[in-house]
């Protein structure tokens, strides 16, 4: 049985000395994956005294077809109606659509947007949040600027100068919802505690938190693997086969790799085999949106545009794949990486039409230079 | 166009200073990946001066339903009717029954058999071979002693006293018969020379072959990828999901990775990022034969036995997974691991029905365990 209020707050100042839970949680998203997050965080801060009970949603508002608010029908059915109907979400858990009220109490701030979004909402949260509040980030993407990627988490810490993890992993959010066996990494920059606070807020019995101090690689992890799940899904859309998938899987999770130890020199070999890199990239070319509309693009032998396939396929949800493969690829031309990268750079010239689907296995010559990249010769 | 012997022999005594191609192989064995070898190997030596134009494959003889002799019948439609019917072997592959025979002239062998074979192989070979010979495995397994593993390789070596490199990968045999686009890798000891010789034997436009200087991290990875692609099999039979089975598919490299490094302290990290270690495990979780098995048995709540279940699905292949794990649990129980490698555990005792196919995801407290075999401590 669940606490009360008042065993709580004794609980709490017990462990900490204060009267009342000293952190409140506010996640910043009502998306898929922001809804079972929301779910994930409110079956633990009713049981945990450190937390509020209260978890407050920021929904972007939307009017759904009947006419009424997104938000005020989250509040009464306790669902995300539009995007993860038929899970309960926890009484505990408020929409909110203001984001300045939404975020004013607390504490413990969990970024869950599209990544386009983020730099908008921050513009709006700077000076209207609590002095030491904590951040996370679930966001998969990455904003590229001339001299190189901006990291969600850099960019959140230095528009609101407040410390942000990340949480990345195999996390197929319907999955999750329904309470499937999973797993995910929290990368952290330098406070144990606060990885081991995070880790806290979201563990259940099925979904297993570990932390690791590499806060680029497991962000990067999340945001590189889509690019190998467009290159998945074109195999899948081919008929290759599975030796073909695994070796373009492996290729990519090595290119991951690679780039992320060029663009960071602090990132760990060791990340990539967490569940943010080999278990996430495996999750997702085997059922990720990106696999999905890839998949669908080869069948269509390249003729249909991805802007048309996912508008088709994906009911408003946003194909990340896509967008990360030109900023990568943008990245690989500013520093005249390409030929070390050969599937990242083939993945956008697909992408573009530039290339036709079955080019994705056709560069033989360019995975003989990145494969230099590891030192170790092929010898085809 | 291929060249003629005149021309190879020119060609070979002009790079290496002899009369003649120097290299002779022979391969021992002629199952489904055995004559994919062949059929690899074949459509090189015609093409390179240094390896004779003729590939001895040593058939243990079988008498087919129409009476005739598999060895024969090999001979006569340059196709092994029984283990790879439909794919032309190519016309310098011949097929030979007998054993010595095969293998006299040969200075090159290639052991791909059933791994339960090896040994009594290798006995009859005894004084049996050229000089100078090398050796390659593509046999996935090992012979468990009470002191330890003797890997395939190993024991090849100890019995005929000749090196013995290792040859792994994501390699479904059927899909590389009809030259799908995959990748291996070869695990030498000391001489990269030899390694080179070998990958020239083995590597064509759709087969990719790289070396690394670590046969029992590449040899450990073929054999241990079995036991995880059981677990991946279970939980597709209870319709788990990608999440699971993508988490069970990590937890389980990470037990091959620190039970390969605890048996062998020369065993890479970066092994397991090859073909023979990611893309291996990802194929044979994905299409393999142990997770095809392990699905039907957990479909039956394991009702059925393995072997039982082998019978009717495999038609006469072996399936190694079930063995192997029994290996493997012979080796942490002799050693007290149990609780540091919790899946292979499991694996085991499933397959053994002392317990459900369930719980193959029921051992959070165990993964706690596992887990610090890594030093990332998890929170739940």
């Amino acid at each position: 049985m669940a606490p009360s209020i008042e065993e709580k707050a004794e609980m709490a100042s017990a462990c900490n000395g204060i009267g009342g839970p000293p952190y409140r949680v506010t996640v910043v998203g009502s998306g898929n994956w922001g809804s079972v997050a929301a779910k994930l965080i409110a079956s633990n801060t009713v049981k945990l005294p450190v937390f509020h009970d209260e978890v407050r949603m920021w929904v972007f508002e939307e009017t759904l077809p009947n006419g009424e608010k997104l938000s005020k029908a989250i509040n009464q059915t306790n669902e995300n109606v539009k995007y993860l109907s038929g899970i309960k979400l926890g009484k505990n858990v408020i929409a909110d659509p203001d984001l300045e009220n939404a975020v004013k109490e607390a504490n413990m701030l969990v970024f869950v947007t599209p990544h386009q979004f983020v730099a908008g909402i921050c513009k709006r949260l700077v000076g209207k949040i609590k002095p030491n509040t904590e951040a996370i980030s679930l966001i998969k993407g990455m904003e590229v600027k001339t001299e190189g990627p901006c990291m969600i988490s850099k960019l959140i810490t230095d528009m609101l100068g407040i410390n942000c993890c990340v949480l990345m992993g195999a996390n197929i959010a319907n999955e999750i919802a329904v309470e499937k066996f999973s797993e995910a990494t929290i990368g952290y920059r330098q406070d144990k505690e606060v990885a081991q606070r995070w880790a806290q807020l979201f563990c259940t019995p099925y979904f297993l938190v570990s932390a690791v101090q590499d806060v680029e690689g497991v962000e990067l992890c999340g945001t590189l693997k889509n690019v190998v799940a467009i290159a998945a899904g074109l195999v899948d859309g081919m008929d290759m086969g599975n030796n073909t998938k695994a070796a373009v899987m492996r290729i990519g999770l090595r290119e991951m790799r690679a780039l992320s130890k060029l663009l960071f020199s602090s990132v760990k070999d060791s990340t990539f085999f967490e569940s943010c890199g080999v278990a996430d990239l495996i999750t997702t070319c085997l059922g990720g949106r990106n696999r999905r509309v890839a998949e669908a693009f080869a069948r269509n032998g390249g003729k249909r545009s991805f802007d048309d396939l996912e508008a088709e396929l994906l009911q408003g949800q946003k194909l990340q794949g896509v967008s990360t493969a030109k900023e990568v690829y943008e990245i690989l031309s500013h520093r005249g990486w390409q030929s070390m990268f050969p599937l990242f750079t083939t993945v956008h010239e697909i992408c573009i039409r530039q290339l036709p689907p079955s080019a994705i296995v056709e560069y033989k010559e360019q995975i003989t230079n990145a494969t230099v990249v590891e030192g170790v010769a092929p010898y085809c």
